[in-house]
């Protein structure tokens, strides 16, 4: 990292391999623009590591070069004890709006809002409008694309885009510009249900109001981009049976790493001793006939395999807002019908495989695998597929609806814990079909 | 659907569970403004829909309505059969354009730009730049947030912020003002990559080049957000072992929800025929330790639980760009540590589950369920579950490098694939420990 030749690019690609020594010193030898250019594609955890390990007296530099929202994030991901120092290097008035923003969790809107936007009074003209704007740069850092029509209490009337202000007429009053049908979210709207507003209404910028109607902030999309992000890995790290990472992969912690894992693994685990209590429970048929025990895993994975997949489907339905919780009986009634003709498909091949495994084995050492009993069989795997793989189905698509409903997180119904639910209860299903088929027979 | 008072927000709420004939009644019913609104929060998929339900005479104003990147959209849904006739719905001029936007690919720059932008020279000044967009505003539908600066052969030389016109000394040189560190992309640059560098350097908009550095359009952040939203959905439903969907889960059709999971299914049942097999290899052992039969679940849940988080993990830190091929070995090291401390405590509660069900069992029956040997076994359980949740770790942290080594989606390396790899390698694992662990003792 001595090497001074090193491009920008360059040193955040390697970025994640460098230990702090050496991002203190490569960030050093940039030029000021290079630096900022590196500083503005950092993520807030980022910046706040880094500025931890420049000189002090560099620090204050970087802290006031942050948009006020961009501040937060960063103080948000220091440690509780480093907080005051970092606030202590704004600029008072910066520091009280940022302040007021560290009331808000990161999460819901306010916490996602800049303070910091452009006003305009309705009876403006639109070259008062432009002439005004560019008197307040400063303050209209984030949002200039968007100037807010507000009246002396802060109450929004309207919203008019710089374009259009561009591009009227020069004497026309703001008032007949803006745009007055809106959408604006509450302080506290979760950043989940922000996301897709932005998706569905195609919208640059959406204001935040507080109880009274007055308004306090603006979220811009490029603020969204980040939590689109952010949502969609949380809810994949769930769906595959982990606590949602805070951090990219190999910049994790290998601690948590392995608390994000381990937890969900030994809980699972001890929900899979229902299974070993189920092939118990029918010790003695899998003793006299132990054809069936073979067939356990591929029984087990047929119903874990189908409520995987009803799973998923319904878990991001949900987070996209397609399926809300009233839905569940038009979803449920989707699922039965695609879990019984999937179920009939897979059944069939499941005859398919044993009558197969018959022939071949038969025709390889002269006595069939299974005995003579080898059709009653068939159709006990058959049947045993078409209802296990029916009730994964049915049991994956309603747990997310059973975790809405207790106002848990759906994404908790992972690919992990629903094949583990599905695993004992199947084996039940089977062995109970394979004791009404097969008694008298193989048992 | 008769009565007029229904609300847009409401008519767009009930929209899914809507026919054909009631979207175009309600539709009819709205007024212009109103309409525009509806019109503009659907997907390409239901605005195409909508056009083929509506007169025909309505037809031509909702297709000039449109964005030309938006028109192409709409054109891309709809039948092959049906594309020319909404061709000669638009204007020659645009539908040059759009027959110029169609031979891109619908998932790479070139499909999702908008051949519209605001032009400017670098001689022009400030003052004069802002009166030149005013005066070519239709040109300059999408973009006018951002100005590029091109000379004569369409070769961009910079980029200025419409806030940086309004802001800016008057008399200033376009020059002085743009910024000219760009990032851009080629035509065919696929839409994740794109999305990949929205979010990683916070841009609003990024220009399209073609081969020779012309400027051919721009793809705006607004649009990206769908991307993002479509690429996460896409890698949770392959994650979840189905083909991505195309519509959203309540409005796809039966048969292509039926489709996108047989597949898959039938597929890994297949593949599920090794775990029966590895179980037959060893048939006599399970017929002279039943108990080994009983404790087949738990050991495949802890190989397929551990593989699908470490596949989840590494499937989507790759879509995110944060792993990339040449990190496998940075990744393995991770995940055989993180597999070995998770399998020693998982191994350590499998001894747990055998030595308490014994006391359990000895305690409720008089007999113990596993004989005199079930320390042996208690071994056995714990030591097959650290080999094979170890084993899960690894090939579920490796599978998606192995998927993207051969070009193929490592988001294919779906939870029920990874568990049922695990499942036949697991059992061999299991029942290889245990012949060389009982051997003498239970077997």
């Amino acid at each position: 990292m001595s090497q001074p030749t090193l491009t920008n690019a360059e040193l955040i690609e390697a970025w994640p391999l460098l230990s702090d020594e050496e991002r203190t010193e490569g960030f050093s030898l940039l030029e000021r623009s290079d630096a900022e250019d590196l500083f503005d594609q950092l993520d807030a955890r980022q910046q706040s590591e880094l500025l931890r390990a420049i000189p002090a007296t560099a620090r204050r530099g970087w802290m006031r070069y942050l948009d006020p929202d961009d501040a937060v994030d960063l103080i948000q991901e220091a440690a509780d004890e480093e907080r005051p120092a970092l606030l202590d290097l704004l600029d008072p008035g910066t520091r009280r709006e940022i302040n007021a923003l560290l009331a808000y969790a990161e999460d819901e809107a306010g916490g996602l809002m800049s303070p910091r936007y452009a006003r305009l009074r309705p009876n403006m003209s639109t070259d008062e409008a432009i002439a005004y704007l560019r008197r307040q740069t400063r303050q209209t850092a984030e949002s200039i694309y968007y100037a807010y029509v507000v009246d002396a209490d802060q109450h929004l009337l309207g919203v008019v885009s710089l374009r259009e202000l561009v591009t009227s007429p020069p004497q026309q009053a703001v008032r007949e510009v803006m745009a007055t049908d809106l959408i604006t979210v509450g302080e506290d709207t979760d950043q989940e249900e922000l996301s897709n507003l932005f998706a569905q209404h195609d919208l640059m910028a959406i204001p935040v109001m507080d109880e009274d109607g007055r308004m306090k902030g603006v979220v811009t999309v490029d603020d969204i981009v980040d939590v689109f992000r952010e949502e969609a890995t949380e809810d994949i790290h769930k769906i595959g049976g982990t606590e949602a990472l805070d951090a990219p992969y190999l910049e994790v912690a290998f601690r948590e790493l392995l608390t994000k894992r381990i937890g969900w693994l030994a809980g699972l685990l001890m929900l899979g001793v229902a299974a070993v209590l189920s092939l118990s429970y029918f010790e003695e048929q899998l003793q006299s006939a132990t054809a069936l025990a073979l067939f356990v895993p591929l029984i087990i994975a047929s119903g874990g395999n189908a409520g995987t997949q009803a799973t998923t489907l319904v878990v991001r339905a949900m987070a996209l807002e397609e399926v809300r919780l009233r839905d569940w009986s038009r979803v449920i009634r989707r699922e039965i019908t695609v879990g019984l003709v999937m179920g009939a498909i897979l059944g069939t091949l499941g005859v398919g495989i044993v009558l197969g495994w018959h022939l071949v084995g038969t025709g390889l050492s002269g006595t069939p695998p299974f005995g003579d009993h080898y059709p009653q069989l068939a159709m006990t795997i058959g049947i045993s597929i078409v209802t296990v793989a029916l009730w994964g189905t049915i049991a994956g698509s309603m747990l997310p609806f059973g975790l809405r409903a207790l106002n848990l997180d759906p994404a908790s119904s992972s690919a992990p814990l629903v094949a583990t639910i599905v695993d004992a209860t199947g084996l039940v299903i089977y062995l109970m079909i394979a004791l009404f088929i097969l008694k008298g027979t193989m048992l």
